[in-house]
């Protein structure tokens, strides 16, 4: 089996495949399992070391929709496509045009070239939270569901939620066999912030375990979605394992969330590393971040994962310590118990 | 004020013209009213002549998107767009890629032109009931509300889904003021039948007012959602004359509908035109149209709509006898009452 992973590089993608990679095989749409033979990652920048060192990875280096109108990005043979490429939440407020093509465009020509190939491969798209956002003219229920209408707030999530149609359609066509996935925050995520406006909610854990500071630029009560990144990767692979029965309609699938407040989060990062881990953390109100952060929802209703089988994370504490083990090199102050 | 109507020389657009010529002026989002300057209609073919003997009807005729593309399209001094201008369902269906050039790319388009004006225009996009979509996978609620999370099954809806998504964020961004209505299926569509699926809904009437045969490709029981002319055009101006406040959501408006079985409609039409008129239909089920028809809601609760002081026709005889009179040389077969 041959896969394709868009923005395969970045710290998600290159988690996927460092997991598809340790199983092996893969059984693709409820199928029986077949051993995976190559994976392809399409990303600006080269494959992490470790990665390039596996014989099954290949890799597409460029924009996404220059490699892919260029024939380089989708191999022909290619039967499982994780488009998780895009811009980030705060890039796409910043820069209207810079998300509508990396995130609109580029999905739109990545549905066309999987048309093309004629072999209908399975797309697992990667959408978000941010599709839902909370306004005044029209306040989000207090649980979302699989069934909510999404009114997003930003543009990033109005382009995750347009990618959603497409890929909805172009499944009903018989172009591909497509799944949407809406991925909760991740959090704690490994190495240095992004330009995402949900940034924070791993740097306020991330920079005070190597000893330095972070700011969290909102206020304490504020409660976010959260989900770990191998809970978040599971929930990509199970997308893609799902019979077309199992997943059921072609709307998009909220991945499960654990619900936490920032406070909360803080609390369980002196548990894990102390006082002098949450001294670190400066409580700078940032209106802009907050205000994109506190119009996501924080609870999640997610039916139809659980029907998958997918749980959320059982708690923030054992995120925390997970991301300490996982990264022993990232993490300076004492991790206890 | 200058306005612009898109596919301005179909059915409806010139409809919206002339109704917007007879009354000579417009409150714009609330403001005082203002003499009407000027209406440009673009589309592929030359106005009527009754529009185009009036002097405030300017033309553009062409491809809507090499119109825009080329700067022909949206005059510089334009305070108002109605964007109706659309492939219709069928032809969505039968050929992909014409849909999303016709709906999708052609939305984008003129949204960026409108952005460019840097004024802020107020743009109503006519989109439709096919936004909501029955499946056994999803079935639709009995009744759809202004926030059911629409589920379309077929092209034409998706198109016309994301195109209330961009017209939200564009609003948002400050581009446009944009107000998304759903249009319900229009009935009776004077003229020919047409390459949507639902122009049945108006041919089973027109064509046997005519003296001609017609034909029905739906089960008798099939309730469906319509609107009249007259009443369609309403609900577009009064998109265009709610405050931003009266409109509230960012979110598309249904327009109200009038919920009644294709059988209802003949006995409509019986009553109207004698049972010559209904030995004029014949009953021939077409599985792909009855798949795209019935699969629409037929039960909209349109509470904003209501809001504004829209409401649905009050009966579908009333709808007849106006079409008759509107349309006097289209109806051969004698009027009762």
């Amino acid at each position: 089996m041959n896969i394709l992973i868009t923005g395969g590089c970045g710290f998600l993608g290159a988690r996927l495949a460092r997991t598809l990679l340790q199983q092996g095989s893969l059984s693709l749409a409820g199928a029986a399992p077949r051993a995976i033979n190559r994976i392809t990652l399409a990303d600006r920048v080269a494959p992490p070391e470790d990665l390039r060192a596996d014989p099954r990875i290949a890799s597409a280096e460029g924009d996404l929709l220059e490699l892919i109108a260029s024939g380089q990005g989708l191999p022909a043979d290619t039967d499982l496509v994780f488009h998780l490429a895009a811009a980030v939440s705060g890039e796409c407020e910043a820069d209207f045009d810079l998300g509508m093509r990396s995130n609109l465009e580029a999905t739109q020509v990545l549905l066309q070239a999987c048309r093309a190939l004629g072999s209908k491969p399975v797309l697992v798209f990667s959408s978000s939270v941010a599709v839902f956002g909370d306004s005044p003219e029209q306040p989000l229920p207090p649980v979302i569901t699989d069934t909510t209408l999404p009114t997003p707030q930003n543009s990033y999530g109005i382009q995750k939620f347009i990618g959603e149609q497409l890929v909805a359609d172009c499944t009903r066509k018989g172009f591909v066999r497509g799944r949407s996935v809406r991925l909760m925050t991740v959090s704690v995520r490994p190495g240095r912030p992004n330009a995402a406006a949900s940034s924070f909610l791993s740097g306020m854990l991330r920079e005070p375990l190597a000893g330095q500071r972070a700011t969290c630029p909102v206020p304490p009560d504020t409660a976010v979605a959260l989900s770990s990144p191998g809970n978040t990767v599971a929930g990509l692979i199970r997308a893609a394992t799902a019979s077309d029965g199992e997943w059921g309609a072609r709307t998009a699938v909220n991945l499960p969330a654990l619900t936490i407040t920032v406070r909360e989060m803080a609390q369980a990062l002196e548990r894990v590393a102390g006082p002098a881990a949450t001294a670190l953390i400066a409580w700078q109100p940032d209106a802009q971040i907050a205000k994109i952060v506190t119009s996501w929802p924080s609870r999640i209703q997610a039916t139809r994962a659980k029907g998958l089988g997918l749980e959320a994370d059982a708690s923030f504490e054992a995120i925390i310590r997970a991301y300490a083990q996982e990264n022993p090199d990232a993490v300076k102050l004492e991790v206890r118990g």
